[in-house]
């Protein structure tokens, strides 16, 4: 099944933006540029617009979502949107009960951790997703010209909060049930790669131009493991993507051990983290373009050391066959959002030497 | 100023010990074994022993360090003690108010964030250190043949504690430090050095026959920021043991980037997290003894799972010119502590092959 006829791609107005050109590897004049979580608490017109209302409601409104998507592009002049939402977002929509506590993150009801737990998982219906087309065609018409990337978490991410009950330093029993019990594991994190895979399809057809799955504790397992209990199942979230041909970004915390294995799991781009020069990152995955990493750290510094690092960024990121330039991480909530524009307009001001 | 004549080195009765003979890369018959948090929550006589006390305040009384320092070494027939403690102790002795709150960490009453509150800390008396002086030389008394490290966390690691004023996920408020005002930053973090080595040296002088140094959070750097803001004050902390002829190991959760340029720092033992195999941390650090890594998720399986996980440890480690058992991370407080004693156990029984 390929992208709908009405799709940004198919009518060709993002096709040529420079996100889609640099996520196939395409020359650009300018670097394009965006921030992960670049809609959140940095932005005051976001503070406004959430003060009462929590969280995971907030995703759940179509037109919340498409003006809490559209801030940063209207600040921030970023070449690309990403849709306003979490990554629990597919397994509440699933029916599994579970909140954002402030200043801890996803809290679940049930934690899930024996096999009952897992065969016990809702089913996700299909149509409990037409609330996330509806806030993507909503936002898609809004952007115009401007892409809208698709967001999801990676099956090791998601099952790692069901499997603690919420967030951990290191995803310890989510790792015990690897070791202790494969096969529950395997089977929680297959219902994972098949709300989150159904969720980022969902958005994909309805208009998003990119989709990227977040893995933020993937870091904590060693490779082997890796490989063996996390890895087939983001392959399996990618491949939910199906003949629908957007460009596939993975972005992991601490993940450089296992770049060169990304493209075998079908990821056409590399998101990169901080702690990883992208000229490191290029030696490990020469054939992918990379996305990334200024250190969000450096935000809070004054504008000479901020364009400093930005610029050997930039410089970094040249050999790669393509560089969308992004934060190494979220966007810090202390963030000034001023720093973030003018990083922006630095990264289109500079020279994209061919 | 070389070791007291009274020493344990010096009156030889851990000199030979499987784990200084191995620490120096010489050859023993069984693998000496111990486990980071050895002395916590995962003994029930540890337990009904804190059980009014607050964390800080124990670490504070020599005869319950003893026995909370000894409980390991009784239980499991451990090669090593530890010496009960916590990183923030050298701070809290220099009259810097903190405490430990459970289940969260140590929360410091005045974050230390400018050039002032940095000046404003005060000296460590060296009169301070008495009480731990005493807890050494009792818990060395008590300890007989079996060698007791002494500990003290990395200036990055205490630094980022009284940056932040608590634990933080990504310490990023002690890395925009780095970036934003690094002459603060080199003040803070040499005064976290010199009460770290000084609290260091003093459990040394006192009877330790070893030292090791946690750098629980440098894997929240890229390597060259390691290299230019972490590296030097760890370096600092080390060089406090000079002319005290014990070995030194270094112990950082995802430092598996810089364990070539540890032993330049004076690392004669290089501790390696779980998610690098001891095989691998060998090509990286060909030179030096290795501790580590059984991972802590394991612990939670059967024991066929766990004992393969332990032979393949130990298969790892055999190319390093020394290779002391531990884990790849601290016990957690879940652990059954039976698992423990039959991993000690297993070791033992498995022949070194020369």
């Amino acid at each position: 099944m390929p992208l709908p006829e009405n799709h940004p791609l198919e009518t060709g107005q993002t096709r040529d933006s420079a996100l889609l050109r640099s996520y196939r590897g395409e020359y650009v004049t300018a670097r394009p540029v965006w921030f992960m979580r670049q809609a959140g608490r940095s932005l005051p017109e976001y503070r406004a617009l959430r003060a009462d209302i929590p969280m995971l409601q907030a995703c759940l409104e179509p037109e919340l979502v498409t003006e809490i998507t559209l801030q940063p592009v209207r600040r921030h002049g970023v070449d690309a949107a990403i849709l306003f939402s979490d990554i629990v977002i597919p397994a509440l929509l699933a029916g599994v009960e579970v909140e954002i506590v402030p200043g801890r993150g996803p809290v679940f009801a049930h934690p899930v951790r024996t096999r009952a737990d897992v065969h016990a998982l809702p089913d996700l219906d299909p149509q409990a997703l037409d609330v996330i087309r509806r806030a993507v065609a909503l936002t898609v018409a809004a952007l115009g010209t401007t892409p809208l990337i698709a967001f999801a978490g990676a099956p090791f991410t998601l099952a790692s909060y069901l499997v603690e009950g919420g967030p951990s330093k290191d995803q310890l029993r989510a790792r015990t049930m690897m070791r202790a019990d494969p096969q529950t594991w395997d089977a929680l994190a297959r219902w994972c790669a098949r709300v989150s895979g159904a969720f980022l399809r969902a958005q994909v057809e309805s208009g998003a131009s990119a989709a990227q799955v977040f893995d933020s504790w993937a870091g904590s397992l060693d490779r082997e493991t890796w490989r063996r209990h996390a890895a087939p199942h983001t392959a399996r979230t990618i491949a939910a993507l199906d003949g629908l041909a957007v460009p596939r970004v993975h972005f992991g915390l601490g993940t450089a051990g296992v770049y060169d294995l990304l493209p075998d799991l079908g990821a056409d781009v590399i998101g990169v983290d901080w702690r990883t020069p992208l000229d490191l990152a290029h030696e490990r995955a020469p054939r992918v373009p990379l996305q990334g990493n200024i250190d969000p750290a450096v935000l809070g510094a004054d504008w000479p050391a901020v364009a400093d690092h930005v610029h050997d960024v930039l410089r970094r990121g040249a050999a790669a066959p393509g560089h969308v330039v992004n934060l190494g991480h979220g966007v810090p909530p202390s963030t000034d959002p001023d720093v973030l524009t003018r990083i922006v307009e630095l990264v289109h001001a500079t020279e994209v030497r061919g």
